[in-house]
């Protein structure tokens, strides 16, 4: 917090704990005047009634300077860092958000995709350096146990590499991909929860043991101040954040309806990787995945990590073909092969039968015939003729 | 038969005895002779020698007249009609194989996929129509039952609907796809098996019963004469017939190395819609799959008939997108339910508590409270405060 002046600090906290983050109009109210006077602005009732209302109705007459001062106190007592903008741990990709175009008409989630004004952080990472090696996990709280396996394997397979994995705090696919980063923490990953609620509330309860191990080598962070509920609103509005943090994301399980499209989405509209575990076609909680592949061109599936950072890493990090075992006819051409089909099983057959079998001229067959056997496809018979086995 | 002269197709007929099939020379042969003197030219050795070469292995000095007597009376002991290019009943798409660019240095299954001179058929389905109405389901022989149940369920989607299956006559995925299609050809659909063998030989043996009930409302198909053995060259050359024949392939199930890889990839050059099914990212059986996904772009992901019919039909039929059920807060507005989220449980609160738990201002509020207690989303007491629960 040292490196940002006080009065700049203390702006940023109460603007974002005036508004709902992401709005738009606060956004730009801060864009044209600077922090401090967009707040002076709005404590003095010098903006629209749509920036107004909802500052009023948060402070309902209580002394700015004391909610301030709380607000810091509540920081100080939990162990939490505040990074605003002027910070220099501030992730400048999180300022990509104000580049989102957004329909002004639409309802507050589709508009409201604004950078945040400030970061709640429990934990000592860096965040400045977090987005250059960062990707999200996202997907469905009531997970498959197949999408459980993806979601650890692929966030495990990140960590091990020396890569941050980013997801929420949510039950399903989120702890999973929280569990398999922590397990590769010792070879330099780390991993991230972005809360939908203050980082002072372990929601759900289950997680307060998992938050407390993310802190160890890895963030907790929020938008909201220390207390704030976590909801249902506040997640979607969270998933962009998610999104921005990172420099790709991947959709692990998803249903027809899930939130985690959004972040998906959110990663889109940012220019960002967008990747999709595939999953069993007859599974509802995959419809979600599949429908993103099937309908955007530039959603990738993705099966692994090597995958992942092939599609979300720096350029040339290319993840291996898949291949199969190398068989012994592999190294056969057509024509071989085609000698070696027409040849019998045992009771060997003459070089000119085997070539009318095959369909191969007899010079060409005469040519081939002795190599094969050499090789060991073939057997030769000691009066010249040709079979599989001896 | 009747409709094509007896010279002409006795030529296609030798021709294709005398060569396999797709060969690339052969097919410019006799695009600038024609078939009977293309044959004429073989017979009496005016050819080079890759061609001379493999129809002398094949006579083997027999009398080539003797031999197309011997073709004619096999089909008609069989029941087995012959079809060629001069036929009215030939599928033109077949010929679209012929503009193929391919690359003559390559070894032959890259390099002779040049239409068939001729095909075995079995069965009373006319085959000029069918590729206006086909699709080819395609997939290992050593399939798992996720990838039976999905060949078979598509299959069954695209004969319920009057659509034709073609496939060929493998265990597995090929398997699966007829059994699917034949349960639904009482809707109008069909299933053609393309063999890499004689009509008249079953191969597997045990496919026996199946190929007969195919026959009785589809086809069995064959590039080679009856007799011939399903050498494993000729599955791969007899593949380019399958993706010719339909107006798009779906893969269903395809380690790194599946056969059925080369289908699809004939189904591409050929410039048709190629499709591919999802599996469980953990199993080897579908890396095929998730690779061509992966890496191809024309690849379309599918999961059921519907959507293979959007991607393969003629235009405008376009499958339902998944949708989840409707839930009882699908119809808020993200204020309405930023206010919801804020409504305490019991105990109902003030709309200024309400409003700014929300952030949302209290003029806004107060307006919108009201219609959420009407629409049954809040309880309104009787001293005019709010909660969810009466």
């Amino acid at each position: 917090m040292t490196d940002v002046d006080e009065a700049t600090l203390t702006a940023r906290l109460m603007l974002s704990w005036l508004f709902e983050p992401g709005s738009k109009a606060v956004h730009f109210l801060v864009a044209k005047h600077g922090p401090q006077e967009a707040l002076n602005r709005v404590l003095r009732g010098h903006v629209p009634e749509d920036l107004h209302g909802p500052a009023a109705s948060r402070l309902q007459g209580e002394d700015p300077a004391a909610v301030a001062e709380r607000l810091f106190a509540d920081a100080y007592r939990l162990g939490v860092r505040i990074v605003v903008p002027e910070s220099q741990d501030w992730p400048s990709t999180l300022d990509d958000l104000s580049r989102i175009s957004v329909d002004t008409k639409k309802d507050r989630i589709e508009r409201d995709t604004f950078p945040p004004h400030a970061l709640w952080v429990r934990g000592t990472l860096p965040l400045m350096d977090l987005p250059s090696r960062a990707v999200s996990i996202v997907g469905a709280r009531a997970a498959s146990g197949y999408g459980l396996h993806m979601a650890a394997d692929i966030a495990y397979g990140l960590s091990s590499r020396g890569w941050t994995v980013i997801s929420g705090g949510a039950y399903g696919i989120d702890a999973a991909a929280h569990r398999g980063a922590l397990a590769g923490t010792e070879f330099g990953g780390s991993t991230v929860a972005v809360l939908a609620c203050g980082v002072d509330r372990p929601y759900p309860v289950a997680h307060q043991g998992l938050f407390e191990q993310i802190v160890q080598s890895g963030l907790l962070i929020s938008e909201w101040p220390p207390g704030a509920h976590p909801y249902r609103n506040r997640f979607l509005i969270r998933n962009r954040v998610i999104a921005a943090l990172s420099r790709g994301t991947v959709l692990v399980e998803a249903s027809a309806r899930s939130g985690a499209r959004f972040t998906l989405r959110r990663a889109r509209e940012l220019g960002r990787p967008t990747m999709v575990v595939p999953g069993p076609a007859t599974s509802a909680n995959f419809i979600g995945n599949h429908e993103i592949l099937r309908t955007e061109v530039t959603a990738r599936l993705v099966t692994n990590a090597a995958q992942v950072i092939e599609d979300a890493g720096p350029m040339g990090e290319f993840a291996e073909l898949a291949r199969g075992p190398i068989r012994p006819f592999d190294h056969l051409s057509s024509v071989d092969q085609q000698l070696v089909d027409a040849a019998p099983r045992r009771d060997g057959a003459l070089a000119s039968q085997i070539a009318a079998e095959a369909g191969i001229g007899l010079r060409e067959a005469l040519a081939i015939l002795p190599s094969l056997a050499v090789r060991g496809y073939l057997h030769r018979t000691a009066d010249g003729r040709y079979c599989l086995l001896t």
